[in-house]
């Protein structure tokens, strides 16, 4: 009989189901955390729900927790990790709940990184009929902390008919090096090794020339990477008729918030595209969040499609550290979706909770 | 014996040709354009070439002649209208060909509207598996004259460590009134009645809920128009996957830029689809292009897919007011490619000749 006890590592995770579907596929996803720590044993997850929601906002006339010794942003700094469901609610405009909730947690904890991969699973498939599952396998790297969502701007002559109002993209050399260098050895750690640089500079004078001229000097320190150059546009064209000759892309925080909603519906679905909203330092905690949004016309009817939910969980465990873990629950996930047991939105007929329990059944075994 | 003379009306059109395949696909358009006025009968062009090219901006500094009492646009404005084929070439940098050849042009001539109707046209189809011609028949309206287009912004300490760039968008009350009324109209116009207004106001708290504002009220106007709101990230999703719930879409400068390239492409190819930059009110001639741009990689292989180029000298001829001409045209083009004359990107083996060709035989009939 053995002596030896393996210690098992906890992770505190803060959780935010926030509105609509997000509380649906945020449940889910915590179930397959734990049933997924019990089988592999040698980690566990302490999870802290916070009900920050359109619905408590309403109540409370805040998101997040302002005052005191402890707001509520510097209680997520003591966690380890953060899962987010999704935000948006009918009775708050989406510019107050966006920007009283999920961009503020972007930018204190310093996430500049966003991280979007897009597969076609297993047993699903491509709405474009020349799309083969292999043809299209992207890593959208999006710049996450400036840009378009630098949140500048202003509106004046509000009561007049010569209103006149403004949205300030902000640039920076830091904000663009950083994230062209994430991008970069994104590139260099998967096997084509081919990154797409993405702007709008032909349009766009300043800024958007300051990309190109950023990624010039860094491209240099990667001489083994594949380079090429898009603009947003034509990039569209590309990512529906050449879809092979993709790899990894990195863009400016809207170009990419475009991009990859358009790359989550040309593998099938938005509903399996997951998120990393990275602080690649690591002196925050990283938050992770399937990119489909609240969905309200389909909230609490237990229909929400849980795979970007659990493809996002897979990503934080990887993000934890725990590599293989996160492996074997994209290859249980895959099972799932290959068995046919999905949602209608990939074509089958089961509820959330079907494949979360199909999903634990796979992990179990 | 009649003695009854038809008077012919004589249009004057400027054509500038501009890069790359530009140059193959406005010489193609003028071909098609002399053929249909001499088959009709009722009317005649007169073509003006212009020779303003990057070719040209490298030996005199300049693409529109600046100075003298008739500068190149003072010129312009005694045309009828524009045929515009492409600007771009790799030794001048995007950034500034476009500033000093189309995007000049757009403004000054108060071409404030952007029109770009995308179908399946007959013979060709989508790369969407489920989508029949019937799905995709949309007309995007682009906002033309400002927005992320206003050309604000600038670079402070370009030369540190700490440069900080901007790009300005700037939307006006004007602006956005005049293009969504437009947009109302066209829908107004359709069989269908339906439009789908597009921003991102969640992530833009400025000038996008302006637009916002500003539709709800224009809204009232046109009780018989469908409508609805997307984001323009959401919205990718649906051009993909729900082509047949869309009809007419009215966006901004870059999201209708962006938007109007997945659309060409979910037809079936970037070569097919063209524009109209309008001044509505008629003080300016309107400019008629395809939106494929200048094509460096296929210039002067005689390869360039000309459809959208035709498609565009329809368009033109209907803005001039010849319907019937205008129809006829598009009918003798869907002839062409349901033939199969078409060229490489619509799945043929046809030159730009070719094409060019079968559509003067078929107008001749
Ligand atoms: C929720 C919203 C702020 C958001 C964004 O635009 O970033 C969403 O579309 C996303 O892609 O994460
Ligand atoms: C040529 C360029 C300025 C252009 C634009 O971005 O407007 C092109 O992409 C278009 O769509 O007309």
């Amino acid at each position: 009989p053995s002596t030896v006890h393996s210690v098992r590592k906890v992770f505190k995770i803060a959780c935010i189901p926030g509105d609509g579907i997000g509380v649906d596929i945020a449940e889910a996803a915590v179930q397959v955390l734990r049933k997924l720590s019990e089988r592999v044993g040698s980690f566990e997850f302490d999870f802290t729900t916070f009900d920050w929601s359109s619905r408590k906002y309403k109540e409370l006339g805040y998101y997040i927790h302002p005052d005191g010794p402890e707001t509520g942003m510097e209680e997520l700094k003591k966690f380890d990790s953060i899962y987010f469901g999704a935000v948006g609610w009918p009775d708050v405009p989406d510019h107050i709940s966006l920007w009283s909730l999920i961009l503020p947690i972007r930018s204190s904890l310093s996430q500049y990184v966003n991280v979007r991969p897009t597969r076609i699973l297993r047993g699903t498939s491509s709405p474009l009929s020349n799309c083969k599952p292999g043809d299209l396998d992207w890593i959208i790297v999006r710049e996450n902390s400036e840009g378009e969502y630098a949140g500048h701007g202003g509106i004046t002559h509000a009561h007049s008919s010569n209103t006149v109002a403004t949205e300030v993209s902000v640039f920076t050399r830091v904000g663009i090096e950083r994230i062209m260098r994430f991008a970069f050895k994104t590139a260099q750690s998967r096997p084509r090794k081919k990154l797409t640089m993405v702007t709008k500079s032909n349009a766009q004078r300043y800024g958007m020339v300051l990309w190109d001229k950023i990624y010039d000097e860094v491209k240099g320190d990667f001489a083994d990477v594949e380079t090429d150059k898009m603009l947003v546009d034509a990039m569209t064209v590309r990512m529906v008729l050449r879809p092979e000759s993709l790899d990894t892309i990195v863009a400016t925080n809207l170009h990419a918030d475009i991009l990859s909603d358009l790359a989550a519906a040309l593998s099938g679905s938005i509903g399996i595209a997951p998120s990393s909203n990275l602080d690649p330092t690591r002196n925050n905690p990283s938050m992770f969040e399937p990119i489909h949004g609240s969905a309200p016309d389909i909230a609490g009817k237990g229909i929400a499609n849980p795979v970007g939910a659990f493809w996002s969980a897979a990503e934080m465990v990887r993000w934890l550290g725990m590599e293989n873990a996160a492996d074997s629950l994209m290859t249980c996930l895959e099972n799932v979706t290959d068995s046919g047991i999905k949602t209608k939105d990939l074509g089958g007929s089961s509820s959330t909770k079907e494949v979360t329990e199909a999903l634990c059944t796979e992990i179990e075994r």
